[in-house]
């Protein structure tokens, strides 16, 4: 059974306000043998004292052993069944950019490569070209038209670029180009079902078109598409939750995954102090808050673990400006874990806390993965966190008499 | 799954006794940061005992943060999927007063109220009639007659009593008639399918001969009906487990659940000890015993900690009665947290206990909310408890081959 079908019945208003602090990739590993991890090495007094005073548990982020991308691990920490609804990589990233992808679009991720005179990549990243240079290269594809269909080009990064196309019966179901190899060419588009042909084609036409454009370019000549993706319908967190929700992010694709379940992305910041001014600024306008912290998983796929410790003990240092506030409730988790060991997401529960006047406390005396193993979250779906979120705040009602 | 499709496939016989020990609301929290819950505050040297024998856990009522009402709470521990399984209140409260529900029956919860001489409600609960009054009132309006259905009325308590309409073709998708309000009527009751217009139509019949009946009277001249439900399919514990089961319970809507799953309601008692008493009589004749005691919840919801110790204490006290006849299975568990914090219901995982000569013991030494955190049984959801019952009584086979 989908949880919403029970919350949509049990949720209720009240003036709580919920704090979602999410540390992207906060779970992690030690590097030697019998050594702590990122986070029981960060000095984290703020978080520690969280811990004492709140409940702690480790978060499944899909089910055990399943390494989640950044949709699924945010989606389950939003209460959607990742299992259920899935989001293809383009329609994230084109939501991130600021598109506004609607039932009639497909979009899909771009890279410009580069191509040898046979038509064959020699780098698939085109020389990781600088985004002054790739930025206006992507703003020229804007110019290719095709029968039937809009065409909408963003730049994104570097090498990056979004391509959406809106028309009738445009299915998501298209394999990626991107060989994934060089010495090879791009593969063709290729439709997985019937209503995805048309897709495929319209890709097709729109890769022709832009080789022709991208012709003299050194690097930037040629292209691969991939993450094809439709719209995906995600009921939102007023209807599900009764919640007035906010996103403060820093990377378009956490505020794209945000506005994509009907969270509200909220001011300008590039910095977490930033962002915890934008808390400020927002208070009283949301019920729920949902704070993305990039950099401790960033670090973490850099394979640095000083690095990302030191992330640790930067998140750890605004936390008290967000208790500051006095949330209801307040939330620390990750969407996966990203050990530096690794230098990757991994499976790994996450080290999750939740301080509210009702939880019922544990023997928690800090916050690391060790610790949590004993607490009274235990261990936990992702799923289930907006549930607990919603009791603490007193927004759930008794199920059944 | 349903687990039902599995126990029936393996359950076997033999002449183990399974007693389940259920305090109601048994789960608390501390009333100030750092403190103990109610059970971690009560002398409890036999639970304590149990606890160092058995192996201890968490029993999650229905989801994590999902706070059950009686109905689901109890549905789980007796290892009916409780998101499955619904019971309207209506059938549930006739259930419990003794009523035979059958699946022609529609049942529902109805209050005296006052009204005006427009008609308008001036107090939803007659002003708490008593008992001694209310109890003829409703006696009376079993003279009210009703073509095409049999109508059975029981008197509950104060402002409360039961109508059951018995008939072909009767859903039980009506709406309550009880606006939740003063100074407007009560609404007309209103079908939400088809196949529940008849009982609309026949309940709006009802009502309006009670109010002649009842046109005289000072307090309650009124009625309101709420929580209409037909009788719920649930399979019964002969069939799914095996198990010939006995209830003890003294309040009515324990007996009411536990006859739904059939087992036998027996004895009667009004004190624990005396319930203990009617335990020892019928120990010979039922494989399974189902021991309900209310006052852990009943103290809970009026907020008061130290009663809700005491009742935790008295609790404790009958323990050694019923190991004295040497069950070879004793569980003790709550159906759902009643913290004296909260004064209500909560979403708390629920202490939990079982012994028997094949459990794995655990290094808990006490029994209490913390300490179970560390139990052999982890957090794990109600509803695989009769699951630990069968197999720890020897009454569960090997699953495949």
């Amino acid at each position: 059974m989908d949880m919403h079908e029970l919350t949509r019945e049990l949720h209720t208003k009240n003036d709580a306000k919920v704090v979602m602090l999410v540390a992207d990739g906060l779970g992690g590993l030690p590097i030697e043998p019998g050594g702590r991890t990122e986070l029981e090495t960060a000095r984290t007094s703020n978080l520690d004292a969280l811990a004492m005073r709140g409940v702690c548990g480790g978060s499944i982020p899909v089910k055990p052993g399943i390494t989640p991308g950044s949709g699924p691990g945010h989606l389950g920490l939003f209460g959607y069944d990742p299992l259920k609804y899935r989001i293809g990589r383009g329609a994230l990233e084109a939501t991130g950019v600021g598109m506004e992808i609607t039932d009639r679009d497909v979009a899909a991720r771009c890279n410009f490569c580069t191509l040898d005179a046979e038509g064959r990549i020699t780098d698939r990243r085109a020389g990781r070209i600088a985004t002054e240079k790739s930025a206006p290269l992507a703003v020229k594809l804007r110019d290719i038209r095709i029968d039937g269909v809009e065409v909408f080009v963003e730049p994104v990064k570097e090498h990056r670029f979004v391509v959406m196309f809106r028309g009738e019966g445009l299915g998501g179901n298209v394999a990626d180009t991107d060989p994934q190899a060089t010495g090879v060419p791009p593969l063709a588009p290729v439709a997985h079902d019937e209503r995805s042909k048309k897709t495929a084609a319209v890709a097709a036409q729109f890769i022709e078109a832009a080789r022709k454009l991208l012709a003299d370019q050194p690097q930037a000549n040629g292209l691969t598409m991939r993450g094809f993706s439709a719209h995906p319908e995600l009921p939102s967190y007023d209807e599900v939750y009764g919640l007035r929700a906010a996103a403060i992010a820093v990377y378009p694709m956490y505020k794209g995954l945000a506005r994509l379940v009907g969270m509200d992305v909220v001011g300008q910041a590039a910095t977490l102090d930033e962002q915890i001014d934008v808390l400020t600024e927002h208070w009283d306008k949301y019920d729920f808050f949902f704070i993305h912290f990039k950099y401790t998983d960033s670090t973490g796929e850099d394979g640095n673990f000083d690095a990302k410790v030191a992330q640790i003990e930067a998140f750890d240092a605004v936390v008290p400006r967000v208790m500051k506030l006095g949330p209801t409730v307040t939330i620390v988790t990750g969407d996966h874990s990203t050990p530096s060991f690794l230098r990757s997401h991994s499976w790994h529960p996450v080290p999750t806390l939740l301080v509210s006047d009702c939880c019922r406390p544990d023997p928690c005396q800090s916050f690391g993965e060790t610790a949590c193993l004993g607490g009274g979250l235990g261990q936990f779906e992702a799923k289930y966190l907006m549930l607990l979120a919603l009791s603490n705040a007193g927004r759930l009602a008794k199920f059944g008499a």
